[in-house]
């Protein structure tokens, strides 16, 4: 435990500072200039170098940061030097995409249990995976060393997926539903919510029709003078 | 257009708020004081109020704000008084999963259109649409006054897939593709990715898991002693 905490704005950038550099490893790119990931992440360069000094990371003038060094120093910071064992509790759709998603791999998560309780869909295999009853949760926790759960169920049985989880020991979870869970204060829960990313989409989309208008306006008033 | 353009930390938080007063609305409730707003919401209640005054809305000290007129207020500055159309490109288990979510049309969105490349996916019926093949989407754009766009494609087909919305006319992309899609300057692309949300869970986990172990060293110590 270090004195300065990492502020919790640093700790949700320095995962797309991790894709990009892992994107420059693969194109063989030794070192970058704090310039050159700002724009790749889409942050000024101040926040870049401010971001990573939490990290002890602070670049070499006129050359910057050793790539391969600043992924290691990340992927320690964020706690990915160990792939971390997820468990997946509903297996509709959503449950099938993200079973199957290639990008949990090589970012530091395994798919190790998927559960559900439609008795149709049990014993199901999803890559190196077999569906299983969601009574078996707690075994599953157990054996795998399961500390994060994504909630990929309907929205009205989200909390009982919730609660599976919790009673089962988990204390991270990734919520896909369209509602809110209550858990106890020490299980942590981010919500994933696409109606609310296409309401912020919405609102800029709306803001460009306000100028589009109003450009036009003026050309029109031009035109006329 | 205002003189005060409201920030874009503020406009990511107000479908949060709207979620909740959505809910509100529901459980009949008829005023909310900041502070309620503020715990569910997750923030400061200081933040509720200087966030609700960038939309001309300061509440009545002891009873709180109108929930009725603050979603009023809210969907107008999001630009949700009319349903948007939005056109979803791939339709594997993620798009179907999108197609199906019911949460959009009480959200503000509506889908009208359903795109993919694969022969085998032409025709099939999912709600009330009928997927179509991706040539198709400049005449479904221009038809159904498609605003804003969501890739729900495997990564190696996202860039096809945003040139694709782009060439229709598409300005506003939601990409669920676990990649970066280049787009001209005009165009917002938002992007969701599982990967990064679980990497910031992790981040979590692992400090909870240090803090857990320095507990345990103090007890130890403190049992010794």
């Amino acid at each position: 435990v270090r004195d300065r905490p990492t502020p919790e704005a640093t700790v949700a950038r320095l995962p797309l500072y991790l894709r990009v550099l892992v994107d420059l490893v693969t194109a063989g790119d030794v070192t970058v200039s704090s310039d050159a990931l700002a724009v790749a992440a889409g942050v000024t360069s101040a926040k870049v170098r401010k971001d990573l000094s939490y990290l002890g990371s602070y670049g070499t003038r006129g050359k910057g940061y050793d790539v391969a060094y600043l992924v290691h120093q990340i992927r320690r910071e964020l706690g990915l030097t160990q792939p971390w064992p997820i468990a997946i509790v509903g297996i509709g759709n959503l449950g099938q995409a993200l079973a199957n998603f290639r990008g949990f791999g090589d970012r530091g998560f395994r798919v190790a249990a998927l559960v559900d309780n439609d008795p149709a869909k049990m014993g199901e295999r999803l890559g190196d995976v077999v569906v299983r009853p969601v009574d078996e949760l707690p075994a599953l926790v157990a054996e795998q060393g399961i500390a994060i759960g994504v909630i990929a169920t309907p929205a009205g049985s989200a909390q009982d997926a919730a609660d599976a989880l919790v009673a089962a020991g988990v204390r991270s979870i990734l919520n896909f539903a369209p509602t809110l869970v209550s858990v106890p204060p020490a299980v942590t829960v981010r919500k994933v919510d696409v109606a609310i990313e296409l309401q912020i989409l919405a609102y800029y989309e709306q803001r460009k029709a306000v100028f589009r208008e109003v450009r036009r306006g003026r050309r029109a008033a031009t035109s006329r003078s």
